[in-house]
């Protein structure tokens, strides 16, 4: 007999992971690649957190730690928000997880039963729709523009049909690089108060922001629950390690679904992030490099040509309209790849429709990548 | 307006978080404890395994790896099917996870749609049972006992009142210990490929046996999911990788859930897990040690008045009948701990019937620690 594979299961790949399994096959081939592809620093984990990991290897046995963490890593993940917000947070409140994915996956469960709808705006992070639809939930797509940042608004959530159970709300966005101003994040999370919509804040590109107010949902009241991470700003993308900040009614049920989902975080990570509270000064260096390449871009592609940009409050992504030049984005950047070896994401893994006329380019890499795909683009699309 | 909480996310705490919490408790108070209550090695990873963690902090950068992982390490995965079970398996079909859990998660939602059926032994690991629940997906209980050796047959099944979607099979148990031979498991696979069901193997026990011929599902055919862990045998509990064996018309489906659950596992632990298939001779040291705890258990727990324990062909715990002493484990293991600062795990975690009158003891402990738990549950319960 024939045996089950699930429907939900079926759910779209990365339209990046092709590139960049087509970047590696050029350089395999001998090519060079500028990596402007690519959702990660390209730096390792700072050097406190390398030195905090070689001690926790001697001394550690590196067993199972209590499914909310390790309460050192907790504390200072609480002082963090003293320092950086100005708020206090109870650390019976903080959950590390693996990563800002588990986090995500562990919000979805507590808060929505199947057949809830959870909205979002486009162009966004695919992985959110496709996880909630593996879970039963009903992701509401709402398309925003550059009239709006790229961002939600009280407006945007009036034009959709039918009452909402939830709402993703990322600033920075991936891959807009849009952030919602204080003023902005307090109305839409009043707004979502008043309606009974549960807000999921992702915030793993805080600390990477430039010229603007970071502002944490955590200041606007506690029924948010806030996602971090400390895979971009603190550079420790491989350490799969992230936190989350979870309303008071909802504690139970993360920890136990924790504990049964995942039972612990990776216990060397946890040690070593303690100590990524310490390295400020290496990872401030590491924005002030994305700055840098920020400005290149923002200078160079208008010069090449490419003229729609959202703005990029923060995170180290441009997000770029090409129907200048294009109306499918993937055979572009597959082109663009062959031809002068830049490669970058096409805009439909955030927006399957619109998408097919943007690009994602990652300023993550050096400034001196940065410059040469300017350069490049430039007599590309000459 | 009130904000949504999920009814799913309710599912159940393990009750051993309650034990160790008390135990916990008990050692800040400065009294001791033996630890009989613990689901992993008292051993830290072998030190091959630390010396390779060593190394990839000095070289290599950590970053995001594939989503089923290096293929190094899916290269010695490979290798392991050869060296222990003869088998030949593609490592596109094997999956790099963060740890067994994330990959039941990913095995249940790439199988399995909401409102299916899945059917698992009790006494068992009660994170089936919940993560299935979690997902929408109906947990079967099947109560096995003594005369089934805690494992699921062709004939419990049959007594089932509607069809199947899936079964879990744990062998070794846990926690009762016991396996499925060669010839049980080849039967039970082939009973279940005859009705459509899709079997689960969790043989993430594998290694720990003793005096039994240890037989994976792979043998028998590739439309099993096989789950295993670098957790037990390899003595990695919080290095947090696991692997799964994919069927081949799943592996498409796993691998995008993957990239959007999860991303991929830890970078460190996974470039440290290559060099685990090197530590054989520290592994089965480990083996011996808990063959020794096994033989004091075995011998003297008869002598304290426990007399009813299932066989422990594998795995490194005791599953006991209590009947004798209470009809209540929960009571009965809070007062052992209090009295003689004994931990162990009460059954109803993994029966919540029958385990009123069950305790599973764990025996990863030290030797010296088996010898004296003995000790004090023959005084106690005389």
């Amino acid at each position: 007999m024939v045996l089950k594979v699930s429907r939900r299961g079926q759910v779209p790949p990365f339209i990046v992971m092709d590139v960049m399994q087509a970047a590696a096959d050029r350089e395999a081939a001998g090519a060079d690649v500028l990596h402007l592809e690519v959702g990660q620093p390209a730096t390792a984990a700072p050097r406190g957190v390398i030195e905090a990991a070689r001690r926790a290897l001697e001394r550690d046995r590196l067993g199972y730690t209590l499914a909310f963490g390790i309460p050192e890593l907790r504390e200072r993940i609480a002082g963090h928000y003293r320092d950086w917000y100005g708020v206090d947070v109870g650390i019976e409140r903080i959950a590390v997880t693996k990563g800002s994915s588990a986090a995500f996956l562990l919000a979805f469960l507590a808060a929505f039963d199947a057949g809830d709808r959870v909205a979002m705006v486009t162009p966004g992070y695919p992985a959110y729709r496709n996880i909630l639809t593996a879970l039963g939930i009903t992701p509401v797509m709402i398309p925003s523009a550059a009239e709006h940042r790229y961002q939600p608004t009280p407006a945007l959530l009036e034009t959709l049909d039918g009452p909402l159970d939830g709402l993703v709300v990322a600033s920075p966005s991936n891959p807009a690089g849009t952030m919602l101003d204080p003023d902005r994040m307090r109305t839409l999370l009043e707004y979502c108060r008043s309606r009974g919509i549960r807000v999921v804040s992702d915030e793993i590109y805080h600390g990477i922001v430039y010229d603007v107010t970071q502002a944490s949902a955590l200041r606007f009241g506690d029924e948010t629950i806030v996602v971090n991470s400390f895979s971009k700003y603190f550079s420790m993308t491989g350490w799969r390690l992230g936190w989350m900040i979870v309303p008071p009614e909802l504690v139970r049920a993360v920890e136990c679904l924790s504990q049964n989902l995942f039972i612990s975080s990776p216990s060397l990570s946890q040690h070593a992030a303690v100590a990524a509270f310490d390295c400020h000064e290496e990872l401030e260096a590491n924005v002030a490099r994305y700055r840098r390449n920020r400005e290149v871009l923002l200078n160079e592609l208008p010069a090449a040509g490419i003229t729609d940009l959202a703005p990029a409050d923060g995170a180290f992504y441009i997000y770029a309209g090409v129907s200048r030049f294009t109306n499918d984005s993937v055979e572009f950047c597959s082109r663009m790849l062959a031809e002068i070896g830049v490669a970058c994401t096409p805009g439909v893994d955030f927006d399957a429709g619109r998408g097919m006329a943007t690009v994602r380019l990652s300023f993550a890499g050096s400034t001196r990548e940065m410059v040469e795909a300017c350069a490049r683009l430039r007599t590309w699309l000459a």
